[in-house]
């Protein structure tokens, strides 16, 4: 396999793809701009990937990685329920806010796998992903709840300028995680 | 206002617009395929739109409002908060899931938001649309956080290929609208 004499090369071009989707878009994102960004010659590009498609499901599958490593760790450190409760908030309020461009590259996902059901394999690998690392304090079904408030609350705060409170926040969790309810 | 003599073809181009960026993205969408979309000569896209971002505005004001109007009757027409929460289900499980397009036009918004703060003004009226239809069953804070937990659920359910349960969402949804919780 030639792929192995320069894997730093590959690499690097799907670091490019993934800036470049950030700052274009999925349907602005051209070989010819990844090339450039990566600075590898054009032709480097259909020797490394077959397709569009692979390079993006690359670029997206590593993207989701580094998202999902930081939900991770947040949530391991946390030494009890009420610690991984408070874990949860500041991944809403602060983690899963850090940056307009991860916002960006992921409703960018989002888009994509909403119009190429095959691009739902990445999407279903994050989101169980995030429920397994959820799972070190809730049961499954209550993990799968607080899945998936964390990720409208995440949503909303970054697309409201008014967005809630962390108190709101931490009551909302707080409901979800309680064990006296049908989940 | 010369635009009062042809208030049809304002509107028509509108729709044209949402059709586009359905099929091609925010980032796909020209004046050049809008106005051929529309039927309607180029000279009038800037005779109509003073710039893409004031069409996008109207586009994407249109197409929440379209989504607004069912999450709204839905919920109006539910008589007390059990039916309220079964609305809510509903709408999770079936209303907000019925189209591709439907769920590519609101992460679409969702992007241009990320990447530009004064189309949240769109987000944030929606997002205000909602919670005041679910203020109809639920106290502020509590229909807030059902909302987001609305939004969360909707997009998990679009994007995993083994989605959850709608005895697991009835189950979340009854554990946030529970009143004797902080909220």
């Amino acid at each position: 396999m030639a792929r192995r004499h320069d894997p730093n090369r590959r690499s690097r071009i799907i670091d490019a793809a993934i800036d470049c989707i950030a700052d274009y878009g999925v349907a602005g994102t051209s070989h010819r701009k990844v090339a450039a960004r990566a600075a590898v010659p054009l032709g480097s590009m259909t020797y490394h990937f077959v397709s569009m498609d692979e390079l993006l499901t690359e670029a997206f599958t590593r993207f989701a990685a580094t998202i999902s490593e930081t939900f991770e760790q947040r949530l391991a450190a946390a030494e009890d329920r009420t610690a991984a409760i408070a874990a949860v908030v500041d991944l809403i309020h602060a983690e899963l806010q850090r940056s307009k461009r991860e916002q960006v590259l992921t409703y960018e996902l989002y888009t994509l796998a909403a119009r190429k059901p095959q691009f739902r394999t990445i999407t279903q690998n994050w989101m169980r992903a995030s429920r397994n690392a959820l799972e070190r304090h809730f049961p499954p079904d209550t993990a799968r709840a607080i899945d998936a408030y964390i990720e409208g609350a995440a949503l909303h705060i970054a697309l409201d300028p008014n967005p809630q409170s962390r108190q709101l926040t931490e009551a909302a969790v707080t409901k979800l995680a309680a064990s006296n309810a049908p989940l």
